[in-house]
């Protein structure tokens, strides 16, 4: 019932399959990778906290917390855009995850609330990343649990409605081909995930977040990778720590991060970024919340991002924006 | 619980009067006026009926079922667009609903199932409407129940979970303002309508597609402004008449439709529509259909435009595109 029936758009052969995903997570991530504490990271920061690793891959140093280097505009590889300048508006940050972002008084503050069992979260997570090339925005990542909102909103996942369940497949497909992300339906959702939940993953991410932020954005990645383009286990500790592994933080690292789990500071942040989504309103990921002239406005989806750019003053130019120089 | 609580986008004062929204219906309607048979009806027409009376209003000419004369491109007043040229690609139409519409062979069939309840329905349609001058489509509007569709498929309103209503409320607002619809939401809207239902308003609209198909356009859009943008009831048959005496249909004509409406031939043919929307997969409204190569493609709600644009070969330009000649 869940399987896809064909009549949407099919991936091009491409991304299709799972050597050309790979190719898609060396070739396209880098370039928009991680860039700091300041870009993805939810919620204060511990202070006078190390820094000890940097995402590996191409393009890597790009992404510490210093070096802010630059590529060439434009550069298009496969269809992909590969294209960006690693410079980035860095605003000023206030007190409180609702705090105005104000560099220059234009760069709004964007913040995306997510789980990686969510596909249209990894959708809107990709186009997010290429606009903040191209939009005024500091974009934070905010990791929290999707189970987490669904029970207390009393919100039913809407692939509990067949006829729902198979078109959302479909619908995957062909947002996936437009949006340029290589997502493959897994073949037993409901058996790989549903009915196991992804809270050890998103506590996993959550733990990179409080100490390694750097790795937020890639390690998010990697564990999307595995569950929604190549039907692999997200829930397993091994799992987890080879999407580490794939994200480049070291072995020792992702070990001790995957103790830090179990722990109340690591559960607690998570439960915290799931209670403040749903005090912005969520009730299903991804949310989306824009920070204007102190008033925060929520999106559902990944299909409300031009409504998104409307509201913040930004143009929208498809899911794959050419990329442009940053204009601070 | 279901009024919206402010943080939404406004529209614009210009157009959140009565006052405003008449102004809207007058200048702005007629010139994305029912052109006919081909345009909107749904089914097979019967042969040899006469169309007896146009749609009133400036511009009213443009709609009868031979004149299609042209008014000036680019014409704007109070930031909508009312540019275009009346004229229009009427492709030759197959057999059956889900014939493929091939004028020179390229312009796509693509038939919106609709209810007059459902305000996203109201966004789409009136996009749609103005793409027809963008895009090379044939433009089918299908009347149908979605108290049916939501029976059948066993879904739920979005606005029974409380956190989704409240939601929903801002995102019509936010959307209406950016699509340029003088939506505004009712005071009580489970009073006013789902508890009621819409059957009586979807059969007038059935028996005008069956028999006054030029009439179709104007009648479902005096319908949504009489529930979607001033709160009026669209449950009894005065309320109907109003609707249709807006629209232009001359009062006796409009008797006589809602005679037709306990029929068993526009009963059936509105659950003949409903379930064609079902056989298509739709959930939900508005359900649009592309019919691309032989293949019907499933679209729920007026957020996936920009991917309808994609997968049938055109090029998204906002949900308030500028006129353009057509390429026929």
């Amino acid at each position: 019932m869940l399987r896809p029936t064909g009549a949407g758009g099919r991936l091009p052969s491409t991304l299709s399959t799972p050597r050309a995903a790979q190719s898609y997570r060396e070739q396209f991530h880098p370039l928009h990778g991680c860039t700091g504490p300041r870009c993805s990271a939810g919620g204060a920061r511990p202070a006078g906290r190390q820094v000890s690793a940097a995402p590996r891959r191409r393009g890597a140093g790009l992404v510490s917390l210093r070096a802010h280097g630059s590529l060439r505009a434009g550069q298009r590889r496969g269809g992909l855009e590969r294209a960006g300048r690693s410079e980035r508006r860095e605003p000023a940050r206030g007190p409180g995850s609702g705090a105005m972002a104000a560099a220059g008084g234009s760069a709004k503050l964007v913040e995306m609330f997510y789980d990686v069992v969510s596909p249209y979260s990894w959708l809107g997570f990709e186009v997010l990343c290429r606009y903040r090339h191209n939009w005024s925005i500091e974009l934070r990542f905010r990791p929290a649990f999707l189970g987490g909102i669904m029970k207390e909103t009393g919100n039913q996942p809407p692939a509990m409605v067949p006829k729902r369940a198979e078109y959302m497949m479909k619908d995957i497909k062909r947002m996936a081909k437009y949006y340029q992300v290589p997502v493959q339906i897994p073949k037993d959702f409901f058996g790989s995930v549903i009915r196991k939940s992804s809270i050890s993953a998103m506590r996993f991410i959550t733990a990179v977040d409080m100490t390694q932020p750097q790795f937020l954005e890639p390690v998010s990645r990697e564990l999307w990778m595995r569950i929604w383009s190549r039907d692999e286990d997200i829930t397993q500790p091994e799992s987890i720590l080879a999407a580490a592994g794939e994200a480049g933080l070291p072995s020792a690292l992702a070990q001790k991060l995957l103790a830090m789990t179990s722990t109340p500071e690591v559960k607690n942040r998570l439960k915290e970024t799931t209670e403040e989504a749903l005090k912005y309103g969520a009730f299903g990921m991804p949310a989306v919340v824009a920070h204007v002239n102190g008033e925060a406005h929520l999106f559902f989806g990944s299909d409300r991002l031009e409504l998104l750019g409307n509201v913040i003053g930004e143009k929208w130019l498809g899911p794959v924006p050419a990329a442009s120089k940053p204009r601070m």
